[in-house]
């Protein structure tokens, strides 16, 4: 049987194409088991796994919590508001002190990147990175990637943009990475002062004119805009953001092809994209939801698979 | 078999009769079960249940997850102040995401009246309304008539007096609803300021002295007085509140009959009722609090059962 | 069978020998069927175990959590933070209403001291203290003992100091009582603002200069300094504090034999002890944490077995 290259799931970065190929037909196996209306099955019996969230999230916690409920895995959760980080403890004492309770495996979120990374180094269990700062945030990437390879078939050759600030998020960086090493042309878009400066080293190009952007495109992908980030100097205002890099009805009807819009989520309707064009039927945003589901159990699963 | 009306419980408003015959048959069932130690029944093996609470509350969220729990449903947890509602999300996005990821029904707690309606418009699944601002509760209203049948026999005929702030409570409103269909004859108490202008137009009475109220009731519902709410012009300071509107022993063992008392928690000892009264054997309150868990069961139950 | 001498683990001053004797040698059990990957065992698939928690607390809820999870016990979590409790409700409102839901334990820890006996006596379930104020923590404590006599073998005989705040800990005290129960001899070492007046009446003695304490002992029990508590005038600063009463490797390297280390958690790394000695293998910290569970898993099974 395959299995991945790698024993945590850290970041993109350090996966290869087979893990990612691994990763889509173990999640397609999931999807069709979940579709059968069959909700749980007894994988992970024997295995615990602490969710341990450093920051707030809706979708991501819930989705790996349902992901490992779905697999019969017994789950504990841990919020940081709740926790003794706030005492002054290091991230390594709260991590040893879960892990010598028997945990098995650890769901990451926390602000600093490279959290996870220095954990897995530390301690003895399998680490799943949920978002780590502005660095990575893996399982997003695949299941953007996969729901392109559901809608569009394979992510190889098609023609990628991700419109937003780039300089600060994890779902762009990863998405890059993810989609370079399937063959995947990606352009990013967004005002000059959201880009990191070398990006092109990535193999991506850099457009920031958002209609030459999608008449090139399949797919887009549009990033929440973090209005906490709205009050800062190099920040556009969100009627200046909207105005030019803002998605609406208007805009994709004017394209001469029908492209794929996609969106990680929560939605700011009307800032970075249209209700028009989040509900219409071009828009995959719930299908990535749905699929986020099978991608994470297909991941906790084929890692687990290397830790018995 | 038997089957509800509906196929949410948005508000007691959208029951027949027969509905509430149903439930309480079906609670009737569960109870027994509980009653002999059976903790679980795996009735809902194959049901994912979301207990999404845009609001704070200790019963009436454990009462739902004790019943999911012991139906064997596979719950999932979401509260407000963890999530991304905070960061301007709607709720239907935030609930549509929920749904993406294959829940089958909704508990849901909301601020804004009729929020579980819009809700069950917009998306697939079925709806379970736990508190929609000053709209309806309406299992604590099926929990309270329940009780109510199991104290007294059959609600119809029986004198019920709600007292308290009748203007801005859901466990009121779904209360009148609730006996008013099963053929109860209600009076409500309170400040003028705090019962609404054409309550008649519901079918009950107006009574602001509270002692005529009680010595014509079987049965005082006692609701909650929420302090938060003291400072509003309109609202009597507690002590006045208290005085004319409080029930105390003395006052209870005046009437020359037994009247039996509820409340719908948490209790203000010495404010609404003293604590004497509370703990009296004429006090129904934790009795509410245990059919609490078996009424949800028979709802969830019921609106399962129309899913599948 | 043996049974335990009291139907509720209130604090360590309620047990007998005999107790501790049973809780360990159950919790050896549990401890093997752990080891051997054994994740769950169905002993109490009919019990629903109620974990209350009026204080922030991570391993302890953590700990608790998954004790009762590898029991096969239902479990319902209720956070202070989320409740009621803000709305001025009593404990003895809360902790009935969560009864009348058919709940047969309650592990509760709460700021009060003794907030676990007055429930004890007024509601009717097994309680399992997990933290009153400065009171009790017994199974911190059980932990404690059984990690000394997991390294070291029988307790009894053994000289133990506590070091730090033992004016304010509830760890500190539940030690003294279960080391005195089973034989050891106790010494208490810290600043004197922060050593009860007449804690030799508990058959300790006092001892302000570590070195020495430390060259009398088998086992250190470090406390943990409550930061907190920094500003108070009784309390001499973190400097300070560390100079005296820190315990750092050159320290213990200067002994002419070789302590064991123990923390109750979380540390703070470089105040009450350095890093290198935390993790130095001197320490059975971490062994600490992982024997909670196990511990836990006693507790809750011997009072169960006194409920059915």
């Amino acid at each position: 049987m395959s299995e991945l290259s790698v024993n945590h799931l850290l970041g993109i970065k350090y996966l290869n194409e087979k893990d990612i190929k691994l990763i889509f037909e173990t999640a397609d196996h999931f999807k069709e088991v979940i579709n059968r209306s069959i909700k749980k099955v007894p994988t992970l019996r024997d295995v615990t796994i602490a969710n341990i969230f450093f920051e707030n999230s809706t979708r991501t916690k819930l989705s790996f919590e349902l992901a490992e409920k779905r697999l019969s895995a017994d789950v504990v959760n841990f919020s940081a508001s709740q926790s003794s980080v706030k005492k002054g403890e290091t991230l390594i004492d709260t991590v040893n002190n879960i892990l010598s309770m028997k945990v098995d495996m650890v769901v990451m979120r926390h602000p600093n990147p490279g959290a996870g990374i220095f954990l897995a180094r530390h301690v003895n269990a399998s680490i799943v990175n949920a978002g780590d700062g502005a660095h990575e945030h893996p399982t997003q990437a695949l299941l953007d990637s996969y729901s392109i390879r559901e809608k569009l078939g394979d992510v190889g050759g098609k023609n990628v943009v991700i419109v937003g600030d780039i300089l600060h998020s994890r779902v762009a960086l990863s998405n890059i990475f993810a989609l370079k090493l399937q063959g995947a042309q990606v352009k990013v878009c967004g005002p000059r002062t959201l880009i990191p400066k070398h990006i092109e080293s990535l193999g991506v190009t850099v457009e920031t004119d958002l209609r030459k952007a999608l008449e090139w495109c399949d797919v887009a992908n549009m990033l929440r805009v973090q209005r906490e980030r709205m009050d800062i100097s190099y920040f556009p205002s969100t009627r200046e953001y909207t105005q030019q890099f803002g998605l609406n009805k208007q805009l994709l009807n004017s394209l001469d092809k029908s492209i794929v819009v996609m969106h990680p989520g929560p939605i700011n309707r009307g800032v970075e994209i249209t209700s028009d064009v989040a509900d219409s039927n071009q828009s995959i945003i719930l299908e990535q939801v749905e699929n986020g589901v099978a991608i994470r159990m297909a991941v906790l699963y084929l890692l687990a698979s290397k830790i018995k």
